[in-house]
């Protein structure tokens, strides 16, 4: 059970109303996630944060299904239940397959150890890594 | 300064050199990286290491520039230093424009800041988010 | 289920009632949470977290309430369940109202996103940063 | 060195020079840190995170030096060089004094612990933590 | 419920059975845990992730036992719920007792809280710890 | 440079004077390193720490050496340049071969790998894993 109330359309004040109308007119969904339903205990950091999520995962140099599948490389490595399903959901529907998810874990279970060999035995960057990009 | 000793090929044994060769002969380059050379000080480790990353980051269901992508998110939420820098130049070489590593650390910052929201409220995940890919 | 016994008050040695009996009058409450009762069964390292605890969350140069929020802010960021639930509780106890949760998340959501940008464009740290507290 | 070029106000476009001016005036400086020079290379980005930060540590329900505390006890728990400086420096400038960052790293390492401690003993929440805030 | 359907040895393919009965053989057992049934939904992975813990985790300079604690520590540092069962009960079945467990995780929760003074207060190696191992 | 004075034998209180001492005889060393002069700075916490400190590491359960591997296991983990450092020093006084290095930090890697392929894919705990030890 989540530490607030989770706030549902009918209880939800106008303000919070319009974010939650943006998101399921965005998504072209019926209703909105649990993540919004709690947010919405904080309105201004509702809006902020799908604000935020809108136009960071909007389509741009990155196409929108790569963004799911680097959130849930992030979420897996910090062990974020929620996210971890959303995202997966998020992902399938935006066309990624079982296999896409698995070489994802995979790839993201390699860079959690290489990580800790790089760290471990406290490997210096080669100085051809360092250039800035332009 | 490294906590072991980096190999270098001229002072590398047959099997470690076998490695190297692979490295070299796989990604077209002219020498290892320090990530290798490090490596090296444990000669089944290295083989192991290298093995899994041939088969992992080539290209499948993902595409290899995706992968290092994938690559650079883990490590930049687990701030490895050699693998921003490693895999950041991996990543150009692919392909990477400026512009999509800066949608990468966006998207990878605001995981990080949802992934802390969703366990900050416990929120429960959304029954439709729970089953199974096929 | 905890992975060792929970040791009750009935069933604890008089060492383990002692650390309880010490517990129960600093926080002037009747009982012990479970997280005493799983550690009673290491009682010297009982012993030790709670002297730690005692001093470390007394009043000093921040407020006890203000410890408390801290204590939430890295569960969080480490995703303890146990941890977030008990110091929210506690932290209730000590005067947090829901708005102030509700902005602890927003800054411990904001503070996870920055680190990452920080560490992804890898920006060196300004000279004027670096000076040591007196 | 930074992984993207540093953006002066002097080279700045008008719309990064109008993000540049809002935080020198809202935080009455003179010039702004690395962090916003790096993320400048990418304005959406910088607008997004200063539209954020500006609102997020303002004063609340919980004050302005409350709030740099927490997002050192973050920034120290994930180890961002670059965030534990600057928020270190913008605490000093609220008014902590050293006392006040020592009993706040006392508080981080010991939930680091203790968080540890809950997870591996895997301790079941107490019922009486459950309850959600109203 | 796991993200992906568990393989039982009755549906999987002779390539999937043939790691299987490795792993049976190996470890003197009669199936294979729920670890391996959702790695073999990628036989690849599967192959793979097993063919590195048979190696990494064989007798060598480290006994099985001193590793099957170390995976336990790192495993609670990250709070994967499934490790730290499935690596508390190989560890049991290697020797572990309740008191080796107990103070393993009283020294894991000791460097969670040591490594956040040492990054919180910023402090520098001491040049005589630099030195690289032979 | 720390964010703190480091505090020398020579300028130290009666105090922290008594710890230093009691450190340099446990250990049988001429000097203290930085670590414990950073935390000088809060004497109380200089005290805890090193009590817990020289409880939790002395012959148990389990031998000093493998809780020196097990405290380098965690700081790997968490990327602390500092306590790796000098805890693979203190390692290496123990005992800790190069071969025995770089064996841990191989298991360091695979768990760190297979952590997140237990997260990421939602992997329910073995029935016969839940057992709590006696």
């Amino acid at each position: 059970m989540a530490l607030v109330p989770l706030i549902e359309y009918a209880d939800a004040t106008p303000g919070v109303r319009a974010v939650y109308d943006d998101i399921m007119a965005t998504r072209r969904v019926a209703s909105v996630n649990n993540f919004w339903k709690a947010l919405a205990h904080d309105p201004a950091n509702l809006k902020r944060v799908w604000a935020t999520v809108k136009e960071v995962m909007a389509p741009g140099a990155l196409d929108p299904l790569v963004k799911e599948l680097l959130y849930i490389a992030v979420s897996v490595t910090n062990n974020c239940e929620y996210c971890i399903h959303s995202h997966t959901a998020g992902a399938r529907a935006k066309g990624m397959s079982p296999a896409m998810f698995d070489e994802l874990l995979a790839v993201v279970a390699l860079a959690n150890a290489t990580n800790r060999l790089a760290n471990g035995y406290r490997i210096d960057v080669d100085p051809q890594f360092r250039d800035p990009l332009a």
